[in-house]
């Protein structure tokens, strides 16, 4: 076994720990970037990109039949479940080859290959090859998809997004569990492509939506294109010829059992934190065992351990990570000496259709932190002038903002092109614009934002003439 | 003839015509509405919304081509001319219908028919029947085709975007003038459906954009998918069995001749402020025949009368249309205590593909006003992640910014969801946004955004390290 020392080590070398390498080598450090599995980030391996690949493949399919609607005809389709998911691949391996480009750019004394565990808050072991003595640290370990075990236990067919990408066809069908983001996501686009999709959620969550008027307009969009069956959970998957057999159960009690190709479990995501060694740290932790750390300066208590991306499972997207890892990198440099890093308004997007996204304060979160002060405006996008040009219309959003400032806080969306609102809002939110002053902006006609004015106008007129908005529930998390 | 005695005159009931009656009745006064034509606004009968229509048909059969890049194959497709232009029609008669039952709302008292003129400042003949004495006026005439007489001397088949929304099936083949909005939206929508589409430019203009970059561009995109021949006049113009002989001549004086079922005159649109008697009220006029007016008062000199909308020929787009009638409306009602109204950061849309957008000040524009105070960044969305993903990925954006305070100015694009990046850009000029604060917005991930922080991340670098952009040319208007 050898021993390397160094001023930094960054474990993980995803989207988080490359710009933790980079904002610590910035900061005059020596670094080192240990990664335990192949690089390539989960974005662009097994997550962001391939997932829009296959979901622009998707929403041609969609198209082909939607277009009936405005006169055009597509006659017999065909979908070449070979041709869509080699597309997926090839692109997919186009963008995952930028990142290995990156790493490979990095000199090769900063990069060390094997899984990393603490030995003690100064100490790594890693593989079975090195010790590594290091000043400081980020940890940047990301995530892994959940598969209970009693799942597992059912074979191969029980996939994770990770497997999805890697398909050279399009299976006959597939169960999906979970409406979370990827779920919905995955599901609409196998769905949209020709493959049998059910889709079960153990609640009546969709995606990151809290708002219940959103929530509902949005189970209702789901069902009505999809098979998706909230409040419906997987009791057994069993091995069936080929596939599996999954038996569902209603709140009835009613159990079904149907066969499916695959099943897709997409739960959740567990932080990468288990392996890790934690324990030989003397950092504090929650009950998920993830330790405690300052989310301005990704700082674990008072030590020289940062934390960022999935690992910390605060947001589990790619541009916050990217955030988290610049602002460990640079306060592992800075250490003892760190600072507050730029965390941005929040943002969110689910690229099913109708988008969802959410941006500044959600609604579940305001009925904590601005209980009694906070205003609603809504906009239906049923009758939205271009949406419905587009046949597009089908959606709701949802706006808030402050009593007394008029200050806007936050949204939550369903509908046509929320990916671009939600941009849009955030950025009001985070240069913290009135809601006046967003009427005074500019809107063109006939757009999708014009949806957003109504929303706001209505949301004006009850800054003004109505009392504070009254949070329906008392904790106010969507039902379950 | 009869004589009607009034506070405020409204000429015209279009869009500009319509907010002004509302705004000067919100100022108390007693306001009568006067209307040659059939109520129901260009943008709604002629404008925006049946060009959108028609080009949502045209996107959706241009997917069933780019479905095929997904490995999604369409069979025979069939675009049935008359189910296209029925779901225009009807649903731009729901649209126009709206507006009509609109002014249906406005007390009879307040409403009259007739083309007016002006016999003095203070009064209107309108039709053959009425003298109108008013105390202020809003001329809210709207603007017409341009034909050239030795076009119209060809017959019917010359026809105007007022004549393409009537057609109850596309036609074999349609020669469009002009290479501005409307020659665009509409020759490419035709093309897409069907239609054999020539477009022809006498320069090299492509809808709205100055910046030359990004007119070369915009070109190259145009010219990719259509038969647009830019530089090239038409010089003759003859009736031909069911359709016309159109002569064009190059820059090298070669001429063609070919054969077109319609020539769509789309060579611009004059402000209808020919027949309105302007010489009896002493009012100074421009070498248009345009009142010299205040665009931010909308008041023609010092006078009690006040233009609004396409009439005055500044921005001609409904929302500007909107906002002008507000503050004619307004003003008129407070004359002679007149006040700035709301004027909102420039924002112009073209719905061709890829869209084109231009926001705050443009290219042209800094160059006379900021000449060496300003600089340039720019992104190119060939190979722009998420456009890619999409098949989009074709355009360029350029944005401006000032150098010392670093605020941002303004940009020009041709590009995917140019609408939604306008809506943005000119958000954050109209919000005084620096580019630095831009760059610490949230922007997701894979998002067209990203493209606009590419280019927001050049223009930074441009401010920090580069000296002031040297605009190419004197006047830096387009190549002729």
């Amino acid at each position: 076994m050898k021993t390397l020392r160094t001023e930094v080590a960054v474990i993980g070398a995803g989207t988080a720990g490359m710009t933790g390498y980079r904002a610590a080598k910035a900061g005059g450090k020596q670094t080192l970037l240990i990664e335990g599995n192949v690089y390539g980030t989960t974005c662009a391996r097994v997550g962001c990109m391939p997932s829009k690949l296959l979901i622009s493949a998707a929403d041609a399919a969609h198209m082909l039949q939607a277009a009936a609607g405005f006169g055009v005809h597509a006659g017999a389709v065909r979908i070449d479940g070979k041709a869509v998911m080699a597309r997926v691949r090839s692109e997919r391996d186009r963008f995952v080859g930028f990142v290995v480009e990156s790493v490979d750019g990095y000199p090769a004394e900063d990069k060390l290959h094997g899984h990393a565990r603490f030995l003690s808050p100064t100490r790594l072991q890693v593989g079975d090859h090195t010790l590594v003595e290091a000043e400081r640290f980020v940890i940047a370990t990301g995530s892994t998809p959940i598969v209970p075990d009693e799942w597992r236990a059912a074979g191969t067919r029980v996939i994770t997004s990770d497997e999805v990408f890697y398909w050279d066809d399009l299976p006959a069908s597939v169960a999906v569990a979970g409406t979370g983001v990827i779920g919905l996501e995955l599901g609409q686009a196998l769905h949209r492509l020709g493959v049998r999709v059910t889709i079960f959620g153990r609640g009546g969550s969709v995606a990151q939506l809290s708002d219940p008027e959103v929530l509902d307009v949005a189970r209702g969009a789901m069902t009505d294109e999809l098979d998706v069956r909230f409040k419906t959970r997987i009791v057994k998957v069993e091995p069936q010829g080929d596939g599996l057999a999954i038996t569902s159960e209603d709140t009835n009690g009613d159990q079904h059992t149907e066969h499916f190709a695959y099943l897709l479990s997409a739960i959740g995501r567990r932080p990468n934190v288990h392996q890790l060694g934690l324990e030989n740290t003397g950092l504090r932790r929650d009950h998920h065992g993830i330790p405690l750390y300052d989310s301005q300066t990704m700082q674990c208590g008072t030590s020289a351990i940062f934390i960022a991306g999935d690992a910390n499972d605060e947001r589990p997207q790619l541009p916050e990570a990217a955030d988290h890892g610049r602002i460990a990198g640079d306060n592992a440099a800075r250490y003892p000496d760190v600072k507050p890093g730029l965390r941005r308004t929040p943002l969110a997007i689910t690229f099913t259709e109708p988008q969802i996204a959410t941006m500044g304060s959600g609604y579940s979160e305001l009925c904590v932190s601005h209980a009694g002060r906070f205003a609603v405006g809504k906009v239906s996008f049923h009758n939205q002038g271009r949406s419905r040009v587009m046949l597009q219309n089908k959606g709701m959003l949802r706006v808030y903002a402050e009593y007394q400032t008029g200050r806007f806080l936050g949204a939550e969306m369903i509908g046509p092109r929320a990916e671009n609102i939600g941009h849009l809002l955030s950025w009001a939110v985070q240069a913290g614009l009135t809601v006046d002053a967003m009427l005074d902006m500019p809107f063109y006609h006939p757009v999708v934002e014009e949806g957003v004015r109504t929303a706001l106008r209505d949301l004006a007129h009850h800054l003004q003439h109505e009392p504070a908005h009254d949070c329906p529930c008392v904790d106010c998390t969507p039902a379950p």
